[in-house]
């Protein structure tokens, strides 16, 4: 493969943010800060540890990618601005291939104008997909973890679990054979990251907001440290699909918690605030449910409790609950 | 390896940048814009392809793959503020030497005082660095490979060759015997990025910057094709150290060529600002030398020619020229 002409052919014709006053042709990319902050992250996927070939189609690898960064922009309550892609490419993918893997990032990437402003490509043994996103946010309304407080209400987007639905589906070898399994299968391979709804919100003075990568058994424990509260998760109000239920029921209400990579969006928000968040996300066509609040601000042990069938048990950041654990 | 418990360990304990709104322990970093343009590229550096652990030791491997990312902010005239690691880790590597890693960025950081904001941390089969850096740099001052203009001088910092030098001894095996081995050994494991160089020159109105990745007949080629002009290299002119000509006298033309990984810079100013490059390279402590010129602008073939022994031949960006090619 030869490297320059296949930068040419990933190279965009033009860029979206006028914000880019340098896009991919030298040494680095430039971009002119307009109002607000600027916000970063960067998350690397490889191949046989966080994708295969046997799941995921080449388009797949590169929206999934894109998309597990962009998830963490929204739960920053940032937009989306621009990407840069590092590739390690092995012998055995062709060129074509590497050709859909940015396609799939560029479908996603035009849904939001997001622009890919640089990247490097560096040959390896193994396939792996480092993107670094830049977002933008008005001047302090970043959206940290560390913002709940006492009295709050929590609440997630979408259903939950059924990435790990589509993946042990895929996983399975069978072919898929109901409309079920097509939604499940489709929410692990193109997760769509809830950036409307985030940044819609950017009207609320205070929100803390955690995308579930790990499921929300660990994201809600990482708001309880970083907040230093106590997350009390009414079990029943926790949302899931008729599409995961169905397919898979001894399944599912672990998923639920530690299914992980549904980049849904856990947050926390002043009670009055509810109606806010509500009507934003209907606005954006995201389900948006309450699943529990927050109390004991200041708490010595901040943790994160489940509340199941009329009992209390703590629930650890792997989605087991304490009392589990001890082998009830 | 707890990931966790690692990320704790190369967590920064402050943050030098007043910029830095949220560094490391959110989704991502938040920073605030001050005057003036950012600058950003993502480099990635691979075990057994970019280096080996036979020629590097860990703390090496982070100074070099930072520096090469830092040697990209050099060449666009910015200041570097921040980076970002995202490491793909092999099971046979221990804690202690990725902190070594780590400690060999955070030492070169250090310097220039670039904060680490954020990363990710994987595993997969083969050891592999990608850094994001993000610099500054005073509006429309970028300096981009397409300013070179007809008239300009052109001229490279630093010596070239050495590190190809430094490589091709440590895989010779042999023990370091004599301070001209150390010196190359050293050219190869810790380049030096021409940070202050560069930003140094923001008072020239225009100046075209390239880094030496690949080697100036690389470099020099892409400054012709992006600034559409021909450039002149004088053979004679182009600087070696003493060590690299007496280590290696077989190779040393050669590898000032096409060695790479120098990261000095390579660059074209108006004659008239030529005092004011070397001057600024002295109170650098930078050897700055004058190596050729440009002409022809708006050439229909932009293209590299090479005076030597008075004779005129096509650099090829490979190194070679073009009659050797054809079999001179």
């Amino acid at each position: 493969m030869d490297e320059f002409s296949f930068i040419r052919s990933i190279q965009p014709k033009f860029y979206r943010q006028s914000s880019v006053i340098k896009g991919i042709s030298d040494d680095a990319a430039v971009i002119r800060p307009v109002d607000g902050d600027f916000v970063t992250a960067v998350d690397t996927m490889v191949e046989g540890v966080h994708f295969t070939r046997e799941t995921m189609e080449p388009e797949h690898i590169g929206w999934r990618v894109l998309a597990a960064n962009l998830s963490d922009l929204a739960a920053m309550g940032s937009t989306p601005r621009f990407y840069m892609v590092s590739i390690t490419v092995p012998r055995c993918w062709s060129e074509k291939e590497l050709q859909s893997v940015y396609r799939g990032m560029k479908q996603l990437a035009d849904k939001y104008a997001v622009d890919l402003i640089g990247g490097d490509t560096v040959a390896g043994k193994e396939l792996s997909l480092t993107v670094t996103v830049i977002g933008s946010v008005a001047k302090d309304k970043a959206r940290y973890r560390s913002h709940a407080q006492s009295g709050d209400l929590l609440f997630v987007t979408g259903t939950l679990g059924d990435s790990r639905g589509g993946l042990e589906y895929l996983l399975s070898g069978q072919a898929a054979c109901s409309k079920a399994h097509d939604y499940l299968i489709r929410r692990h391979r193109t997760p769509e990251p809830r950036i409307t709804t985030a940044s819609s919100l950017s009207s609320l003075q205070r929100i803390a907001l955690n995308d579930v990568s790990d499921g929300i058994a660990s994201e809600a424990n990482e708001i309880a440290e970083a907040s230093q509260v106590e997350v009390i998760i009414n079990h029943e109000a926790v949302p899931y699909s008729e599409a995961l239920s169905t397919c898979y029921p001894d399944h599912y209400q672990a998923w639920m918690f530690s299914g992980g990579e549904d980049f849904e969006l856990l947050g926390t928000v002043p009670e009055k605030d509810w109606p806010t968040v509500e009507k934003t996300a209907e606005s954006a066509g995201v389900r948006v449910t309450k699943i529990g609040y927050v109390q004991n601000m200041r708490s010595p042990s901040p943790c994160v409790w489940l509340d199941k069938d009329g009992r209390r048990e703590r629930l650890a950041a792997s989605g087991y609950t304490h009392l589990k654990e001890e082998g009830e």
